[in-house]
């Protein structure tokens, strides 16, 4: 395979738009390019991360629509849906082209529309991601689900609803320096611990939001990436899942399919978690990101929680993750988020976060889950 | 790249199923592994077509659900949804997993169930195909885009509704001999001419039924391959797109897709559509059938009607076209499709097709086609 960079990275405003998802898409696609400083033209591939618009917008086949607006109707296109990790699968796709030698540049990335319909609404749509005949026939929805995995990390390692809340209040305060954030404000311990429980025992404050937004990312071989400003190098980008059935799970304070997808991008890279200066990871909930801190190898199991309520994963800490504000705060528009995760990397790297920068840093990771945990990718990016 | 092959296929009964669309893949991704003499555990990567799991089944995230099925709880899934050409697109994403070097073994296919829902809802629902804003608004449904195209060929090459009706006469003589189709039974022209009109000038014969069914593919490296029976290898890989609105394309009585991937795909194989045995194109409706045929190169612009009527396209014809039944009479699962044509010119090229077999086939093409023809892919295939 070919070495494979980043080049051009775009991302829209997250929080409620009165645009399809394939216009946010787009607008975030003509960013990144203008980025890369390359035309729409040289784009020969379209993959784009999308998951309920069949649901909340009765659109399907969103990839040569996207490409469609872009005025790109001639090169393939490829829309991928694996729940909330859809445009970070996209991404690996994308990297795969060019790394085969398939193309030179390829644009991915992915948008999402789910505040036009009712939270009610949209609740159940993100539910279609679990099990229809076995997990939403039982009422089980997201918060459900990490509920669950909450209580099995509180039984096995006595991790606390503070510690929790600790996540959401560090991501919030990253957060006021993102002002492509849906939430540029900071919250309490106070105000996490005694907001409304929505699955016992995750609250309000340990959930993200509904959001829609896009973005997008050009991937481009050395020889075109040679020429760009600021390349950003993927060192690896692996993808790993398990079984798609909670009760075919053996232990829920862990997730397997982050161990095993983390264990194959540090091998690709060559590199372990003692290297990674900066993370963005999939904190849907505030125990998403406790659970993925270990998984990632960041700390040990059951360690996630004291690390956090410590200081040691916000801004100026051990390890930075989720200075972007994460999901929880940044805001969660499913099909966008992880090409958004891969973009706050490569703007790390190229030290142009401004008041969020990680100082020096230069390899960085992202993380993405999907549903019931059934689709994990990790990618690692290095700067020269 | 390296050189890949297909060394397992795997097709369900076509038609109506009670079960789900991820159970109708595993179904048939069991019997390729099965033909390819392989254990599940074989397999390094599932790739997943299916278009309207959300709507008709409410199961998003298909690809870990299918993959879990098969007990392959670990490796990467990727469900991708591109219309009716889901799963060939998911088929040339495979093929560059494998000739990238990245993995060995590949699981590639597609299911979906679509008649567990009343038609004036599934015709709703594959609309979602067409723009949500500017085409479903007008009541644009699949029958009437096929519609236009009819047409815009009637009038430009004066192709007649007897010449469509030949299309469908031809594969449902096709399909008898095919004990996988949903219709197992010949037509005669006069039933097609005076079946009730949908879109005129298209009528009921003219277009392909509604049908759930899975199909799958198991693709390998070159040396996996030499050590299985009769490997099938892939020639081309190609996917084109063009303008997602009918109202931006110049000239519908083309699809500009289909050329632009069939000229991709020859030039990868190093032929030319002259040296093609055998061929499954997407006959979604009669007139698809005959412009596909004029895009792909094997009749002039203007001739395919002309040449279905005589007999060209038929099984002992120039060059038979859909001697599986096509779409149009083995049956049309949506994100089964592609990975079914293709399982049908592996069978043809390894000379088991039994009473259906073009004699002597050495080179096969598939081409399926999405949406409102905005993503066609087309792929080439040879045996030693």
């Amino acid at each position: 395979m070919r070495r494979v960079a980043v080049i051009g990275v775009g991302v829209t405003k997250f929080g409620k738009h009165e645009r399809s998802s394939s216009e946010l898409f787009a607008e975030a696609a003509a960013d990144a390019l203008a980025d890369a400083g390359l035309p729409a033209s040289a784009v020969q591939a379209v993959y784009y991360g999308n998951v309920v618009g069949g649901e909340t917008e009765h659109q399907l086949h969103t990839s040569p629509q996207a490409a469609s607006i872009l005025g790109l109707p001639a090169v393939p296109t490829t829309r991928i849906e694996n729940a909330c990790a859809s445009s970070h699968v996209a991404f690996r796709h994308a990297v795969m082209e060019v790394g085969s030698g398939t193309s030179d540049v390829v644009l991915v990335g992915g948008g999402e529309r789910v505040l036009n319909v009712p939270t009610a609404e949209s609740t159940e749509y993100f539910a279609y991601a679990s099990d229809a005949a076995w997990e939403q026939t039982l009422g089980l929805t997201f918060p459900g689900v990490f509920a669950l995995i909450a209580r099995a990390h509180m039984q096995k390692y006595g991790t606390t609803e503070a510690q929790m809340a600790a996540v959401a209040v560090k991501n919030h305060k990253h957060a006021v320096h993102n002002p492509k954030a849906q939430f540029q404000k900071e919250i309490t311990l106070e105000q996490v611990l005694k907001s409304a429980y929505v699955a016992d025992p995750l609250k309000l404050y340990d959930c993200c939001p509904f959001t829609d937004g896009g973005a997008a990312l050009v991937l481009a071989s050395e020889e075109v990436a040679r020429r760009s400003r600021k390349p950003v190098w993927v060192l690896a980008a692996a993808a790993a899942a398990d079984w798609m059935l909670m009760a075919d799970k053996r232990d829920l304070s862990r997730v397997p399919a982050t161990e095993r997808a983390a264990a194959a991008a540090y091998r690709q890279a060559g590199i372990g978690p003692q290297d990674v200066d900066v993370v963005e990871l999939h904190d849907c909930f505030t125990i998403a990101e406790i659970v993925a801190t270990e998984g990632l190898g960041l700390f040990e199991p059951g360690a996630g929680g004291r690390a956090a309520a410590e200081g040691q994963t916000s801004l100026g800490g051990k390890i930075p993750v989720n200075v972007s504000g994460g999901l929880k705060a940044k805001g969660h528009p499913i099909g966008a988020t992880g090409a958004a995760q891969v973009a706050e990397i490569v703007t790390q790297l190229r030290g142009e976060a401004g008041p969020r920068q990680v100082e020096g840093a230069r390899r960085g990771l992202a993380h993405t889950l999907g549903g019931n945990t059934a689709t994990v990718c990790v990618s690692l990016f290095g700067r020269d």
